[in-house]
């Protein structure tokens, strides 16, 4: 039934939202305990620390980090206290890493909010975020699974190198679509990936969660390639949606990869190439080019086969109601409207 | 002997110096193995991480807080591949907190070097610190050692949240000693603290756990307030070294909290308000009032009496060489030119 309603509204965008929705609904007392007791680890003798953090982190987000991690527990046979902690450590990482983001970015805008740094100051931000980050320690040392410590203090590894990836290649318009998998794998897949495996190990070793991190892991590539396409223009557009923030930042993402790749002749290839090494204000010629070659669908195909590879991830797992949504979710994320 | 020789270099301040030689050369082999763990953990893939941490982390600086932990462990019976894990984990929680104090206090010196923040930029020095901080976890985590996991997370939190505090204190003239105090416990005390209980817990609970947080707690706020002395050119100066950049930077230290409190007249007080509130050029005018009114002295005099305490937590611990040559630092520290 629901599956049904996946596919009709797919042509609008509106799948994804209303997936995400059903998936909260059928963890919602888990997800509100789990609202509960990341607000309670925002609490500080210094208020700004709050203030700041529940700026980010308060009533919007789609928690969908956390929502794997809580799905993964559940499938996994090990829902509890300890999954609601890691959910909480698992948001906490996103947002400290959020945070810190929006700084290297200078960024202004997110969620159609002003950005932290903006409201609050860079310093703010950094200082913040490192509180967040240690709290989000804090939260996983209670579940005293040290598999999962491990892994999720790894994984944050690995998201830092996927950022200092992420500077080096900005403005390198001869970046590869392997060098940009590379740096998605490392700065947005590997925290779905370690937010499912943690989930799932929150009592103790699961055989469950290889199956559970691949989900996650091409769940969160797809989903990242969408964000990407979603910057051009491309994909179901959410009205109020600011676009060519990636073009402004010079972040080589998969349309750049793409369009450059098709260009027609040295000016065009010329164009690229400076508008990425000494940035451009020319937006419009960019979309116009990745709009000419249908480049965003190019990029929106790309999201569905690891959205695809996603789906499958699940199948060797034990029949479970929420499987059935995190498959829908997963096919649905290639859709998403923001 | 060592006592001896500490008592005359003192007038000079090369106690400190040649104690913490003393130290090093104590814990040679095991600091030895440390520094190796350190360089190990900074690999990555990516290379700019271990060029970036390398710069800061590098040959140079004390190792004063791995140097505690190992010692701690030492004194507790402890010592061994856990301790030398946590010394280093430490060690690298003060290179991210240091890298991204730099950026938030837009330093461009340290330790007479150019800070990383200018070598390589703002933004690579938040996203190195992050990742630095998260190897750090890693470290910690192999030791299985749970409730040093919880310490020195909560120490972190607490680190974080003594660096906002002491950015909204920044240009506060009102701002009073017990703030200040309050600022250094949080930022500066708080690691020795935990690398002292962390040393000494790393193979399971210690007895001697509080004894030797004692000592690192007080010997941590002793060394902080030499630092705030040392930035207007009091104390043992070491050559080379530049002062003023608290001043500059607006940082409420105790050389100026009590040269406030000893201003002789409105016009005195307006300047420490208005070059606080709005900052100043007129550095020679705040050393003249301080020197004028012995208020480095006093400010040092503040320091004596937290590295007696310091030394004076170590009496109810088991007899140890170890125990003879920190005491000996404790007490040097006030009089340390760097």
């Amino acid at each position: 039934m629901a599956l049904a309603a996946t596919k009709e509204a797919k042509t609008e965008g509106q799948a994804f939202p209303e997936v995400a929705a059903e998936l909260k609904a059928a963890l919602r007392s888990e997800l509100d305990a789990t609202n509960a007791v990341i607000l309670d680890h925002l609490g500080s003798r210094v208020p700004l620390i709050p203030e700041v953090a529940k700026h980010l982190i308060g009533a919007g987000g789609k928690r969908l980090r956390p929502l794997i991690t809580l799905a993964a527990a559940e499938i996994a046979g090990a829902g509890g206290e300890n999954a609601r902690y890691l959910a909480a450590a698992v948001e906490l990482i996103h947002a400290a890493t959020l945070l810190h983001d929006d700084v290297v970015d200078d960024s202004d805008l997110r969620r159609g909010f002003k950005t932290a740094n903006v409201v609050f100051g860079n310093k703010e931000s950094v200082l913040v975020g490192d509180f967040l980050f240690a709290r989000a320690f804090e939260l996983m040392v209670k579940t005293g699974q040290l598999p999962v410590l491990d892994l999720l203090s790894r994984a944050s590894c690995t998201i830092s190198e996927g950022e200092v990836l992420q500077l080096e290649t900005q403005g390198n318009i001869d970046a590869t679509e392997e060098m940009h998998l590379d740096v998605i794998r490392a700065k947005t897949a590997m925290l779905f990936e370690a937010a499912a495996r943690a989930g799932a190990g929150s009592l103790g070793a699961s055989p469950h969660a290889e199956k559970l991190g691949q989900f996650a892991e091409n769940f969160g590539i797809a989903y990242q390639l969408v964000d990407d396409a979603l910057d051009y223009g491309h994909g179901a557009q959410d009205l109020g949606k600011t676009i060519g923030d990636d073009f402004r930042e010079r972040k080589m993402t998969m349309p750049v990869i793409l369009a450059y790749r098709a260009a027609r002749d040295d000016s065009e290839r010329a164009y690229w190439r400076d508008a990425f090494a000494n940035g451009s204000d020319d937006f419009d010629r960019a979309k116009a080019l990745i709009d000419r070659d249908d480049i965003g669908a190019k990029a929106l195909d790309h999201a569905r086969g690891y959205a695809a590879q996603s789906a499958e991830a699940l199948d060797g797992l034990p029949d479970h109601p929420l499987k059935d949504i995190l498959r829908e979710l997963a096919l649905a994320s290639a859709e998403r409207p923001f």
